[in-house]
């Protein structure tokens, strides 16, 4: 291990500390004029930003990166103003710190208030998006932590040219540059060695996918806040109405599928197949270009269809993140209970039903972060919630579990007032 | 590795696993009216408790354990009493479960709620004291988790008996008695096996020194909230009151000297040493008995005392859980706040002033979980907070942080109810 290297991260992460202990005696407005002042340099520097994106796009073309990659990397103009805009509104957006969760008076004459304050330092490893950059950054301001981020190489222009704005805007607004540090070197040594550094560093956040996360968790002594797969499921009651678990199926399934709350599989209680909604649901399905993966009894109810195949064990754990859905009869609403506790992510599930009795034990009952009664899985989104820029959805449910904004990277403090209590 | 007890531990918590989902379909009544069994029967097992205890003494005593050590172990009528009455306090605490943390209607017509939900599994590893036995069982239930114990290997009597108890109330009043179970073998490779089910077991709280919580954390790749070292401060400001100077600084340092919030360092500033009232406070504590270790200026204030000592720097971040304090004196309140964020740990601190500024400067900056003003830091504890009984006082900033309540042992989940609500 390069003793240089180790020292090197060792001294970004002692700056990123000093920062965020600066950032405690910051206010709210001047934390949101530094995001104000962010977004508007982002704007100004449309052209120069475009041009430092240009690099990355041809170096990735002679490293004959996919398209899909490419698409992703890529910023125009458009694309600019989006990110741009993205940080105005979470300068916009409430400030958790300072939030008092609880107070009280205690018998002792303590006056006690639990308090919101920042995390302090937060590492984010991502990929190759370089909005990652400018709004991971943006959250990290407006909730007081410094932050240390670590992009992909493919996104190495943009993302140092992001960053640079992102400071120099920060020195502008009086605050210190270094609340926001970009990793200046490509070598994978240095994350290696910021994940030790568990008395600088607060928590980490890898945002990417699973290999991704797993090597961070495997590597890391600092805490890490997972995002996992969305294997989401919707089951069809014997109490659901006929038109809305078709079109909560068909959104669940189609409006977006290559992301984590699309659905996977969809349940049906048995009676469905008498009435007729399950074979109209699944050729709904079938029609939108939905290829099934069925069980013995979906089989026997569809019969022959190219698109129709029969699942295997695996296809109810799968998160397919494409035009492909697994479908399984169950007997009764415990069986569907049963089934997403046992092979679901614990993401996102939803039932559609109309009989109270099954939307209460099924809310109470599925271990998942989101828990749906006649709403698309789609709708598990940071934007929806209402809570503005997402920094990330984790399925773990330590400290922040679903769509996580600006108040999840707040801890508290426990404040006590006295006129000079004592122990007795 | 023994095939064997991997097996055992994966079993072991796959039935903990089930138990926790069975608890999910349990009301609070039915929790609350288990654990009053519990306490019952507790108080009618007195004969029978204390007598599993002496085995455990005798074997300790034959062990040649530090008399200190046995009296930790020791469990008396009165002691009994004591953890019965503790289940019954537990018992009549707010139910944290399907609390509403909050909600609001989206403009998609989405009705969000944030449900205060158990985490699951808790598995708590702790030392000694047969108390915790109880405690930590009946704050799981309480919380709708499920419990795997693992007591120290000098209290296997006591716990098993404790267990015993619990787990046959468990099931007469109708619920799982695998909610809670005792690891049935003192062998350490358990608990390692146990550390690597991140699958099954959802938190770790190791509860004990600091080489067991550091080697829990070596270990797992379940999520571990930490209690490490108390150092805690108290800083007397120039604008404190000297009186409550004089009582705060007695009061952290000597009420009790072997707990984590018990004070460890006195910071003065400067001009307490023209007023007096530094050497009155260093007087007091040399006279209840406390040796001091002062910087220079302390040294040339109170000369000679055969109780008084030259500080090294290890002394700035010592816990001594003892009749030992460090005195410093600093010239302004920004050198206070930077020695304690400096050689701090980070669990409670407290400054002494009258001035509201120097007040609000203190309880901004210095990043610890408990800061107070004009109280005693001997006040941070679960009991003086009004969260019941405590499962531990958190050093992390993730999820928990300073003392910890059957709230602090549950997760949310984020539930939304609608009329067909898609995405678009």
């Amino acid at each position: 291990m390069p003793m240089d290297m180790k020292n090197h991260c060792t001294l970004l992460a002692q700056r990123a500390l000093a920062a965020s202990r600066a950032m405690l005696a910051t206010t709210s407005a001047q934390r949101a004029a530094a995001l104000r002042l962010i977004a508007q340099r982002l704007r100004e520097s449309s052209v120069s930003l475009i041009a430092a994106n240009a690099k990355d796009l041809q170096a990735g073309q002679t490293a004959g990166l996919a398209p899909a990659m490419l698409e992703r990397l890529k910023l125009d103009e458009k694309g600019v103003a989006k990110i741009a805009n993205s940080v105005s509104q979470i300068a916009d957006q409430t400030d958790p710190v300072g939030q008092i969760i609880e107070g009280s008076v205690r018998p002792s004459g303590l006056r006690l208030q639990k308090v919101r304050v920042p995390l302090g330092v937060v590492l984010i490893i991502f990929e190759s998006r370089p909005n990652v950059t400018s709004d991971a950054a943006a959250l990290c301001i407006k909730s007081g932590n410094a932050a240390i981020l670590r992009g992909g190489k493919e996104a190495a222009h943009s993302n140092a040219a992001i960053a640079e704005i992102v400071r120099s805007s920060l020195r502008d607004a009086g605050l210190n540059p270094d609340t926001v540090q970009l990793v200046d070197t490509p070598d994978r040594q240095a994350v290696t060695e910021l994940l030790q550094l568990d008395s600088l560093i607060d928590l980490v956040i890898p945002r990417g996918g699973e290999s991704l996360i797993r090597a961070v968790v495997e590597q890391s002594t600092i805490p890490v806040i997972k995002h996992y797969t969305g294997n989401c499921h919707v089951y069809v009651d014997d109490h659901a109405d006929a038109k809305m678990a078709l079109d909560i199926c068909i959104n669940s399934k189609t409006q977006r599928t290559g992301v984590c709350n699309a659905a996977e599989t969809m349940l049906f209680h048995a009676s469905t197949i008498d009435t007729g909604l399950m074979a109209d649901v699944c050729k709904a399905l079938l029609k939108s270009g939905v290829e099934l993966r069925g069980c013995q009894r979906t089989l026997a109810l569809l019969g022959k269809h190219d698109k129709l195949i029969a699942a295997i064990e695996e296809d109810w754990a799968a998160e397919y993140l494409d035009m492909i859905c697994a479908v399984r009869v169950v007997d009764d609403i415990d069986a569907a209970i049963e089934h997403i506790n046992r092979y679901g992510s614990r993401h996102t599930d939803a039932i559609v039903t109309s009989f109270l009795p099954h939307a209460d034990r099924f809310v109470q009952r599925v271990d998942s972060a989101n828990v749906f009664v006649n709403v698309s899985t789609r709708l598990s989104d940071g934007g929806e919630y209402g809570l503005g820029a997402e920094i990330g959805i984790s399925t773990d449910k330590l400290h922040a579990r679903g769509p996580m904004g600006a108040a999840d990277l707040t801890t508290y403090k426990w404040v006590g007032y006295g006129d000079g209590v004592l122990r007795s």
